[in-house]
């Protein structure tokens, strides 16, 4: 499938602004990024491998997600930390503008506060995207993490 | 707003062929990526988000860049060392063609001689373009880092 | 030299799918991105800058190649482990269609089983790519690492 340089391009953006607002810790847009009726979860490789869908985070529509945003704002007790996302070969593989198949690579690296920098997680994001509308949204993403064991405890999403 | 895919894709070039710069230890090139009344600092996010500008590096014309260049291959005593800058994100904003609004991520690892590879610093930059000439030039570049404790003195820019 | 932007698209997705199929172990497929007549090598930046081709791995045909995917299912003895391959700054410098110069930066990650992630590497690429076909082919393809002490053998190909 030869992929249009103008769909690319708006593709890779759209990971770039994704990975922005939460380096940027603007985590009350993050549901923004989604479909309503999307799904999204973190899995580990070995049970993605399997088939197994249980993980760190698994949400079934966008109130999920915002639910997951007032735990992080209002419930949850972690420490402060900052965030940055290295994302690469984010791409479309194929489908239709309703549903487009795409992945990524990502590593997450995480700072606490008078901390050192830790990555976090490197794995591999398998997404679905809803390209009709004027904003492109996640109907599926897929965070498929190496790491066994997480650099402390997975407060932000990936 | 919408970009175009060939200034896009001019933009990422540019940010490539800046890091390859820095990676290949082609230090001298590294002022010829910016305007004669460029801004360049380097900051940790503490700093940046309380609106400090006070940071390792810190330059307010292109002379000032090709100064630190001089020192680096002058004056400075330190170790040899390998650099792989990995750029993600590199992307346009908004603004009008002589003042681009850009940013990326970015991750720094050194490698002493003799020693292990070590993650430098990752951050965001948060930039400036000038892109009416034949070349790209940054009029501005503002590297802000979530690294407090960088491993080592921060002898090249990033 | 000013890029086509689907050139540049078509670049950046063939290391993408490259990176891809080692990241998702499917190692046979690992020779289909090489020419019949390729070299592959694998070499410590200070032997690369003194003009010397000694590195951990070296293949002068594709043949070798598929060489190398057989060591790797039926021979060689090692951890399994799981890769994350996080690609930068792919992109064309120059040459005619039949010789593409192009090149990249690289980290790969590596996670063996009940461990943790290990950077295993991080370089540079420098490759030639034949982009005349259907499907680009590497015609060269040279990793140049900065880490001096690799994580571990490389059992895999970057």
């Amino acid at each position: 499938m030869t992929i249009d340089p103008q769909l690319a391009q708006r593709v890779s953006d759209f990971y770039y602004r994704y990975s922005e607002s939460l380096c940027d810790l603007q985590i009350e847009q993050w549901p923004e990024y989604f479909t309503e009726d999307c799904t999204y979860r973190i899995v580990s490789r070995p049970n993605h491998d399997q088939g197994l869908r249980i993980g760190p985070m698994f949400a079934e529509n966008k109130g999920a997600l915002q639910d997951r945003v007032l735990a992080i704002k209002e419930t949850l007790v972690y420490s402060a930390r900052s965030l940055t996302h290295l994302v690469s070969g984010a791409r479309v593989m194929d489908g239709p503008e309703s549903a487009l198949r795409t992945r990524s690579m990502v590593a997450v690296y995480q700072t606490l506060v008078d901390g050192i920098t830790q990555l976090q997680l490197v794995g591999r994001t398998f997404d679905v995207i809803d390209a009709r509308g004027p904003e492109l949204k996640f109907r599926e993403r897929v965070v498929v993490f190496d790491t066994e064991l997480l650099a402390g405890a997975l407060v932000y999403p990936v």
